[in-house]
């Protein structure tokens, strides 16, 4: 899966920049998202969890700057898509925030970990590093769990919000990958063709299923 | 300093308790204070000094825990007067901000280490090194140093609302003594008698004018 030619240095900055704003939006909006929660431990453990996400911020923010990269100027594309993202799946209830950490972070690495593929190893060893789940899923499906048992419509609703989840972030998928050619042509160069992006997009949805049987919501 | 006796282990979970949610207090207040901030990398900054709040947190209550104590119990007592606190100087700008996260932690870290200097060895290296500055005070100096050289009105009305978050704080601080006796006769028992305690004050009070020079700011 490792592309032939060197990846392009403006994708591989492009995919640290993405991802780096897609921590530190992640972080903020999780440390609001812990406030639904229905206890101080569980405020605690979402803030924990975005706390986290910091962590991988300084690291990849690090890299840019290895890279000779601006960090501000690296981000600065992703700013609109991703706070566009969070705006219109702005979490209601404790349910919602945790289907969305979950389910938000899970494609997330599922996405980045596929294109880090194709980039050059130190990279990929910080990209999937950053990713790496945090104890976050297992929180997640416990708690998710105790809500579902708690009341008959909860997993009917939270399914429905997880497919909206998801159609967002595709959405907002697409109208990076129309602004960034050279992110598009790292994929489409990774993937070798059309074939490529159609099995990549199918296996980042294999997983979104499997994530969300995992948690007891349906696809 | 140290108390002849042993100290009262419900004073030790008192002071666990207050420092624990003060944490995850500041935390969930910095997080957001952080949206306010003129850049990203701004943002990022103060956003990574509350990050490191929960590190703290987790510390805390898993010291709790060995004590046998509930860690939500110990917190509970304390979440009213803090999030008064907060609610009392909510900060309106980036200044505000700044200034805040600096006062309120100067203080809260003075405060608590005086109060370390009473309970046991084990506790106190616990409640120093939560309390250890993590790169705060730098970045806030220096960037309200910013805001004073583009403004020469800042100064006036950030060293304003020093004074207001030092008022807020003692008011708050006397709440919570009227209601836990145990917490203030370890006080008392540490400082010996109302002249310590009012030594005591002095002190983090010097500290606090200390910090405001510091930062460019009249007390």
């Amino acid at each position: 899966m490792i592309a032939a030619q060197p990846p392009d240095p403006a994708a591989v900055i492009d995919l640290l920049g993405v991802l780096a704003y897609g921590e530190l939006s992640a972080f903020d909006r999780m440390a609001a998202d812990a406030r639904m929660a229905p206890t101080t431990e569980l405020r605690a453990a979402l803030s924990e969890v975005a706390a986290v996400e910091m962590g991988h911020y300084r690291k990849l923010v690090d890299r840019l700057t290895e890279l000779g990269a601006d960090p501000q100027q690296a981000m600065a594309p992703f700013v609109e898509p991703i706070e566009a993202f969070h705006a219109r799946t702005e979490p209601h209830n404790w349910g919602e925030a945790l289907v969305k950490a979950y389910v938000g972070d899970g494609l997330a690495a599922d996405f980045y970990r596929e294109i880090a593929a194709y980039v050059d190893e130190a990279t990929r060893a910080l990209v999937i590093e950053a990713l790496a789940d945090s104890g976050n899923s297992e929180f997640a499906i416990r708690e998710v769990g105790v809500l579902i048992d708690g009341d008959p419509t909860a997993a009917s609703r939270l399914s429905l919000w997880g497919r909206r989840l998801v159609g967002e972030a595709i959405s907002q998928a697409q109208q990076v990958a129309a602004d960034r050619d050279a992110l598009v042509r790292l994929i489409v160069g990774g993937a070798g063709d059309l074939t490529g992006i159609g099995q990549l997009t199918d296996r980042i949805t294999n997983r979104h299923v499997e994530r969300m049987t995992a948690i007891g919501l349906s696809n």
